[in-house]
């Protein structure tokens, strides 16, 4: 393998706002051989997150920024075809956040988990059993504290994360309303996902429509994305109503902070409460979302959205194209079979 | 008693803002003498509270506006002087919604509390023993969540709630900073009320200042201010801080809802949480805080600070008054021994 050719997506420079294909170089380097302790992955899959934004900006985030002429951070699956490691063999499907390149020779230790090829498609380790499943699955759960009758409006409804929410508020008995972007995606998000209602926030009408969809108030609020869509939504809090900040995708630039309307007094007269949430936080309890999301999807209860783009050469315009919503399910960039 | 007369203060006109002194009126009446099931009370003191301009305004609050024409909603302390319910005895002294006004004709069933008069006196009922204490105590602890070593940053840190926030977080092993608004507050926030620092948002490099008093970050801000004081202490918050919403008094205006820097980034970053605190969501609850506070000051680990105006003509003008930051103290009109 020592001589083979490893592909990778290198930052060229730092986006202003939201990550262009030009910010990237698409660039061949030898694969390194493993060292002791060490395996190299073909990567099958890589991830495309809304968040890989943060990831690279030099504003303050819960990471440090890529370096720029680095690979692109990012989860992968993939397969290890060599392993100096005793406690991984060649052949394992393992996730971790391997980068955008179609080989990586790391510690073992980097390995996130080794994946069950069994019963779903490896695929799914980077959508629904992957950060967009768990994120919904803790972030609703832990800091939204659904009630059964409670009603929960989701942003960037048909999303990898959104939709999982509502499916989960669904499980839990809730009623669900989505925003988003289109009247195909409103279609989606009824038919395939089962939210009570969706609306559209290009209409021309948005914050009336969704006054009327959310006539009981809101009692969790999961956000995706901040900026008027969120200023719309606060409105319509109920008391005590929580509102989770997930993503905050409708924001181009952070820096200078862009303007709004004031939140406190929402939230003071509702008794509200408004709370970020950061997936990585909830590392060791992985399993367990992995364990209840996987069962639900075998039952036939919670579906899922793949959006597969093939060749590493789609990677580069990948986040500029989430960020356009273009995609109709989770975006992911496919290397190998 | 039932010819004598009864001195209230009306709301003449609906501010647009802060309540001034041309918003009401002070007129006289008859006092209604009490029905059976009723007291008639003799106020001793007035409460004057910044949140009577929300109690005031036309704009959603928790509670039904206050109508023109009708007397201040306040609450008082006064002194029962005639009784036809069976639950009450002349020469009790007793807390309620009893209104800007000399004497109160009222439901027995409207009395808050008696108050025990053996160790403090009664004016405290209204103060640190009423809802400003009670607020600082129950918002702290409840939703500011505080642990030994944390840094808890309190804007209008010397006034009847931050001064008692500030005192109870010392109590509970924190750190405390308050923000203020002159260099007599800033002395009488170190000397009498315990902060480690405090700092003035008059001063031309407040937030510089903040910055510095902040450096280890902060964990809780309890906020009674909002806008730019709070702008500049949200971009300080540590990962998972808690930010405690228990008034916007730095808003003169909530309608149409003024623009700020949009929260919901540093919050997602650090993992944090703002929540809206309403004092009276703990009714049941104040006979504890009560019991705890009492025994505080009574070992002389709590102070507070009164500044009494004396006659109800001194009322119209009281809530003005606390915006304008004149007052050293909680606020209280007295009206008699």
């Amino acid at each position: 393998m020592s001589n083979a050719t490893n592909t990778q997506v290198l930052l060229n420079s730092r986006p202003k706002g939201i990550p262009q294909a030009e910010n990237f170089t698409i660039s061949e380097c030898p694969i390194i051989p493993p060292k002791n302790g060490q395996v190299l992955i073909r990567n099958h899959y890589l991830s495309v997150e809304p968040a890989m934004r943060g990831w690279i900006c030099d504003a303050g985030n819960y990471s440090e920024p890529v370096g720029i002429n680095t690979v692109m951070r990012s989860l992968a699956v993939g397969e290890i075809i060599e392993s100096k490691s005793p406690d991984y063999h060649v052949g394992q499907h393992v996730l971790g956040m391997f980068g955008w390149q179609s080989h990586t020779t790391t510690d073992a230790a980097n390995i996130d988990r080794v994946i069950d090829t069994s019963q779903l498609p490896i695929s799914t380790a980077l959508g629904i059993l992957g950060i967009n499943g768990l994120a919904a699955y803790f972030a609703l759960l832990e800091v939204g504290l659904p009630k059964p009758g409670d009603t929960v409006l989701v942003s960037t409804a048909a999303g990898a994360v959104g939709s999982c929410v509502a499916q989960i508020a669904k499980i839990k008995g809730c009623k669900t309303i989505g925003i988003t972007s289109s009247p195909e995606k409103i279609e989606l998000c009824i038919n395939e996902f089962g939210y009570d209602q969706a609306v559209s926030y290009n209409s021309p009408n948005f914050v009336e429509e969704l006054a009327n969809a959310c006539a009981d108030g809101i009692d969790v609020y999961f956000d995706n994305t901040a900026g008027r869509i969120s200023d719309a939504a606060l409105t319509l809090l109920n008391q005590r109503a929580r509102v989770v900040i997930c993503g905050t995708a409708s924001i181009s630039q952070w820096s200078p902070i862009p303007l709004g309307p004031r939140v406190e007094r929402h939230l003071l007269v509702k008794r509200a409460r408004m709370e970020g949430f950061v997936i990585f936080d909830y590392a060791d309890r992985y399993h367990e979302g992995v364990k209840q999301l996987s069962e639900w999807i075998l039952e036939g209860r919670l579906h899922y959205r793949e959006e597969i783009k093939h060749g590493i050469e789609e990677a580069p315009d990948s986040i500029a194209a989430l960020y356009r919503g273009d995609n109709l399910g989770k975006r992911l960039i496919k290397l190998a079979d």
